[in-house]
């Protein structure tokens, strides 16, 4: 149950359309699999496009989705007129990104009126057991939509 | 010029070698344009399918190309039988990934025994002109090497 | 209820000896008000002494508070003769640290051999009410203990 | 010499006149030895009510001490009638904060309208030989100037 109440009631819907113009996450193969006010899930599959030299999805891609999932979460609590911008994000690697699939969980954490912190984690699935590969914190701006710059 | 001293005298190939095994630097389509002992530059272009929903580089596809310049710029300084991990990193971004070509540095700022701390700056290049885009702290690990863990 | 096993049975006793050695907590005024494995709660005074220039309690207090309390959880899961490092920490500063009591929670997120995640949150207390003023993502490692460096 | 014309032309004098409102700093000893646009050093001298567990200076010491010098380098830059505001800030540590006397450098690395990053390191200075303890990321936000929050 989220504690935050959406300024703008189609938050689902801007979150998707907004989601769905990012092309990265088509190369990715990812997709929301929740959108609750301040809460948002993506999930991607083991893609062998996707790795490192060991075979494992890099750092940089789970950050990738992590930023997403984290800008998303922040972006769903926005008035009808707001874009989002990242200004900055920290991740912590706990284990090897290894998996069938993978999941990334991004929650607001503090909704201030211009600053928005996100948290987030990502999970890998392997047999059916889940592993938390890495965590994230990342800051991001409201900012006035203007051309060229929605959502 | 470098202030460091390989402690392994190939440490170019081996560089070339593990970058190369990264299939996501395929997919991003970056190279290693410079590689010094404690400093590595990467190279990318401009791609469609690394987008945000904006049309510019999205900050995670930034955050990987710097975490493997960064991550090279530690390992080119390893001795032959270690490889290297990365605990963590920190990414702030100034400006919209937006250009034609992009290039990653990665330098060692401080090579302790066990943890290498690299710093790292993202430029996008347009119309001949640099603009700096995201800075990233790395935090890695070397560890011995181990069965399908090399470099 | 804690999830973590302390390899160290008089690991309470561990953790107060070294927190009463850290000559900065007098000087700060904080104590410790719990102390279970992988989990530290320090508290401490609101103290003019300690302010920056709007007579809020400096940002870096907080942080000194918040490192030992994610320090401490970590080493309370440490065996007998291991000692704990910060290798680095990021602070999100989400309100000023207003108020007449703050209370620093550390709580080790990940205990991984040789590193040690530990995420903590500040909270000011004023007139009864609890505010999250700040948080923080701390990276330690375990070391074997070393003459001049016990704990 | 510095690549920033600061706003105000009286910048020194702000700069001053609200780091001697940090009682902080007489807690801690320390005072500006330089203040330029975008660049500002603190020194600050060994005190043992400073000290951690192994005597030496605690992590978040240095942190209050490199944090202040990042936000009065970035407060150089403002114009007459705004304050600035730490959002967050990253610390990597690289050695035991050991030695005599501590300078703390900040500088800004980006100046943005609303955002401004700074960098900074810490170095301990020890039988005349200098050594980096300790390096900074530090993102502050400019703020319009009211009431109880001046500078």
């Amino acid at each position: 149950m989220s504690q935050f109440i959406p300024k703008n009631p189609s938050f689902e819907n801007k979150v998707k359309e907004s989601f769905y113009r990012q092309e990265v996450m088509k190369t990715i193969g990812a997709k929301p699999i929740l959108i609750e006010p301040g809460h948002v899930e993506l999930e991607f599959k083991y893609d062998n496009k996707l790795t490192q030299q060991h075979g494992f999805i890099h750092a940089g891609i789970v950050s990738t989705v992590l930023d997403s999932a984290c800008g998303y979460a922040a972006f769903s609590l926005m008035p009808e007129n707001m874009a989002v911008l990242t200004i900055e994000f920290k991740v912590n690697l706990f284990s090897p990104a290894k998996g069938e699939v993978f999941i990334a969980v991004g929650k607001v954490k503090k909704a201030g009126k211009t600053i928005i912190v996100s948290d987030g984690e990502l999970y890998a699935i392997n047999e059916g057991k889940r592993k938390l590969v890495a965590t994230i914190t990342c800051t991001l701006m409201s900012i006035p939509n203007r051309e060229g710059l929605e959502g």
